[in-house]
């Protein structure tokens, strides 16, 4: 859920209700009929409340047997083009038309719902819920982590302040404290201020709790043990003599895992068609994979027939990293892929103005496409059969919506139209029909084999993926590539941070880019979540609230009713 | 649950079970079956899993009608005396004689969990489960209190940086983040570096969540409304021309309320003997009034014919707060009180080593018991006939327990021996019937009246309470004073902060004191809480971990068994 559905509601007028007004005029039903339409055995129950819960993932052994869809995008308007919304009225779709389907997304992110978003759970009558409760605290998940995440940080500190046996030069702990919560003064702070009694001075900063390595290694986690073995694993900084710390180093896993012993279960929620869905992790889309967690996909998987599931921006971003990264830690076959595309993001990638989107312009589109078919193409590289979900909005004009038809016609691209803001699941039989006729099985692949080491693997992806001619490293990541095979992380999968905007590393290649180059600035080794982070540009990883923050519109009614998100 | 009881574990050998090990043995009724023992309407009950839930507090709006009963305590040792054992095994026994008794007690905070304690849930045979969920995160209330809190501070900070309207001046920012986790290096930092983007630079630092107002909010709140109208009256600091700025000034409080919805509603749990317990709210006991929140003690009284409750510290810090300022907002009756010693203790305050107090002297009971005796005196000025609760160790002796029950019928104090820790609920069946036997109705009182001004509130305290002969102000203290006065905060009940190991401010001067002089350095507006903290020493508003922390012991096993609470 990492894209907005806000721009289309705006703009859309098919109802004057706000996104939370039509997920509390919905009645649900109780989550205990969820669970058992589901199949959930009530013993593997473990209820928040009447309409979430999570699965306890240690009392239901069985394997995954669905077939498993995997939803993504092109590259986005700055507004997004609503994946999460077509995915859950796709999900919709598919059990009108009588399938056991289930969904299996991210969670949101506190910080942002207090920003721009004001909630993240979908748009429309294609919403997960209880939406405010998914998007205010949900069953916890976000608040352990930053628990465990912070736990650490003090325990790093607390070493170095009582008489730093292990050698940890604190000019060099990479470890940051984390919030859910948007303040950009938290980004760089100096620490351990106020005498001797009070820490050790430290230069260091908050990243948002979505952007903690402790949220990658929940999403990538097999089980507790598997979880505890990756707490462990990662890396703290370094020793004066440059070797790397571990969480382990410092007895930190086995009180990390305690407090991660009920994030780790999925949660399980349902859509407004009455569709169960899992609700669980949310790690970033760049400095991490950008998925909702393994064990969420896997448990949703044993219970269903067809499992649909997201991964963060467009088939270079998100696509990728769920199936070199997800997909190969936890052995998963995906069927079938979504590319969710929208009239104005293929005008947008022919660099039209955002403000001139809603006019026709169908000279565009011919100018645009050529961004879809990229991600079309690339999701064929994994193997797998891309169906396009052209996301309507009310300014596409019915030469548009032709012009789009007859490419995919002359193309030879499966594509359907999903309506499913203003229809609920009704919105996309059609989509869900061409989807149903397009899955495959045992055809997916991954792209590269780490143990060829991580500059053999960059290039790889951006090569058959970017369609870059070269991968240039700054000074720094030469440094970093030096320290990552001297320790032996180099053959990790890598984790590619760049600009959702462009298949480049610049955000203003829109389109098509080819030939370009891939800048590696640095090599951020992430051994707990067992990936290695290449960056190719700046992160943020503490968002800032604008001007007129969505805090100022949110509000609770005296029996707890909430207003103001959207 | 201020005071840890892990002293007498440690000390005591009746078995070889750590509190962890003793509750997961415990065979728990569904919270559903103590809910109907309760009289908690289904409709009612919000489960957070099979063990734990929340009560709906706008779904029963009834009357309370219980006898409520106050635990405090005497001048404690450094482990403290138990007052949660004695306080969860005494409503056992009440329970077992055949009364529909209830606990109402605060929530345990994660930070002093991974520091010393390892877990405060009561102990022994007298503890409230499920203890591990208890001591880990429990429903979310301190990170919902987290949430809101530092959502108010990126507020705050976003609108210095967006133009600063207001006229905020960033130096005079009272407002500090927090976070539930003891980390001495957030104690005193510095924000907004990293140039114009991110932020504007501030001295600041963090405070444990426990010391946030936002949880002394919610635990004088009464309703969602009530809380809102408090959250907006937070004092966030002064503008340049001095004047002070509130949350609601910000537009915050909407978006505060809507992250505390769930968080107001109070959480249900067991004790080991089957009785029901209101765990909710951890205000700091120093700098704020260190009681569970009304809601949960009014919510008990709805459903119980006697409620136990605690204050944290003795009579001097949490007693006096408990009626001056919590039953005064509550409108509480209170009918009894129960004051927790230990032969230890009365040693203690006659200045004896603390290695030596497990060795017989009764010498030093003699020249100690004044400590009691001055803690008796003062509950009786509240109108209530206190109770004294003799907390067995082994180490106590015959001659020691003897003395101690002789001063009592010499002195007309009722007393009875407890040994909850090894016995539950029938180790204080004595103790039960004495407090029975000293219930009064409607006798309850408050010790000032704050419309005579915060000096005349002090000075009250001081002469009744600590017996000091002179309260002092530093310039500083005089400088808030007017301050106070200018703004018409002066009428606000009065929270004294001062150490809970004497009478006076002076932490050294043990036993019962007289002819001080009571020094006040500052004087805080809690505009929204709604009183103002005196300052009368240096408080410590974030821990640090140990060189051994706690953390390091504690572990989960593959079945999600945490181990190493105690």
């Amino acid at each position: 859920m990492s894209d907005t559905t806000a721009t289309q509601s705006a703009s859309q007028n098919h109802t004057p209700k706000s996104d939370v007004e039509i997920a509390q005029a919905h009645q649900l039903a109780p989550i205990s009929d969820i669970a058992a339409k589901a199949g959930v055995s009530a013993d593997a129950l473990i209820p928040y409340g009447t309409h979430m819960a999570k699965v306890d993932v240690t009392k239901h052994p069985g394997q995954p047997k669905a077939k498993l869809v995997l939803v993504t995008g092109v590259s986005p308007t700055p507004a997004g083009e609503g994946k999460s919304t077509v995915l859950i009225g796709l999900t919709d779709a598919l059990s009108l038309l009588g399938h056991n389907a289930m969904v299996a997304l991210r969670e949101p992110s506190l910080g942002p719902v207090m920003g721009i978003k004001g909630g993240a759970a979908g748009g429309g009558y294609a919403q997960v819920v209880p939406m405010e409760d998914i998007n205010l605290h949900f069953t916890g998940d976000f608040h352990a982590t930053t628990s465990a995440n912070n736990t650490l940080a003090a325990l790093i500190d607390n070493h170095i302040h009582q008489g730093n046996e292990l050698g940890i030069d604190p000019r060099r702990v990479t470890w940051q404290r984390c919030l859910d919560v948007n303040d950009r003064s938290l980004r760089n702070v100096v620490t351990g201020l106020g005498g001797p009694t009070s820490g050790v001075p430290a230069q260091t900063g908050f990243t948002i709790t979505a952007a903690s390595e402790i949220m990658a290694i929940l999403g990538l986690a097999t089980d507790l043990q598997d979880l505890k073995r990756r707490l462990a694993n990662i890396t703290i900084g370094l020793t004066y003599d440059q070797k790397p710390v571990t969480a382990g180093d410092l007895g930190a896993e086995g009180a990390m895992a305690a407090l991660l012993k009920q994030a780790i279960h999925p949660n399980l929620v349902q859509t407004l068609g009455g569709t169960p869905a899992f609700i669980h992790g949310g790690p970033f889309a760049n400095i991490a994979h950008g998925c909702n967690t393994l064990l969420a996909t896997r448990t949703a998987m044993q219970y269903a027939d067809i499992v649909l599931t997201e991964a963060g921006f467009g088939s270079d971003l998100g696509a990728e990293k769920f199936f070199d990264i997800k997909a190969r830690y936890g052995d998963l076959d995906v069927a079938g892929a979504v590319v969710v595309a929208t009239v104005r993001s293929i005008k947008y990638n022919a660099g039209i103005a955002r403000e001139e989107l809603k006019q026709e312009n169908v000279d565009a589109l011919e100018q645009g496409i050529a961004n879809l078919e990229r991600h079309v193409d690339n999701i064929r590289k994994f193997g797998v059969t891309p169906v396009v979900a052209l996301n309507r909005f009310d300014t596409d004009t019915p030469a548009e919506l032709k012009w789009v038809r007859d490419w995919a016609e002359r193309t030879g691209v499966a594509i359907a139209e999903a309506d499913v803001w203003a229809k609920g699941g009704e919105g996309a039989t059609e989509l869900a029909t061409t989807l149903l006729d397009n899955l495959t099985e045992g055809t997916s692949t991954q792209l590269y084999d780490p143990a060829n080491g991580i500059e053999a693997s960059i290039e790889t992806i951006a090569r058959e993926i970017y369609r870059a001619d070269d991968v240039q490293y700054s000074a720094a990541a030469l440094r970093d590539l030096k320290m990552l095979k001297d320790n032996g992380f180099d053959t990790l999968p890598v984790c590619v941070s760049k600009t959702q905007y462009s298949f480049s590393d610049d955000p203003q290649q829109l389109g098509a880019p080819e030939g370009h180059t891939l800048h590696v600035r640095n090599l951020i080794p992430r051994t707990g979540a067992g990936f290695v982070v290449a960056l190719t540009g700046d992160v943020m990883t503490m968002p800032g609230l604008p001007k007129k923050p969505a805090a100022n519109n949110i509000d609770v009614d005296s029996e707890g009713r909430v207003s103001g998100l959207f």
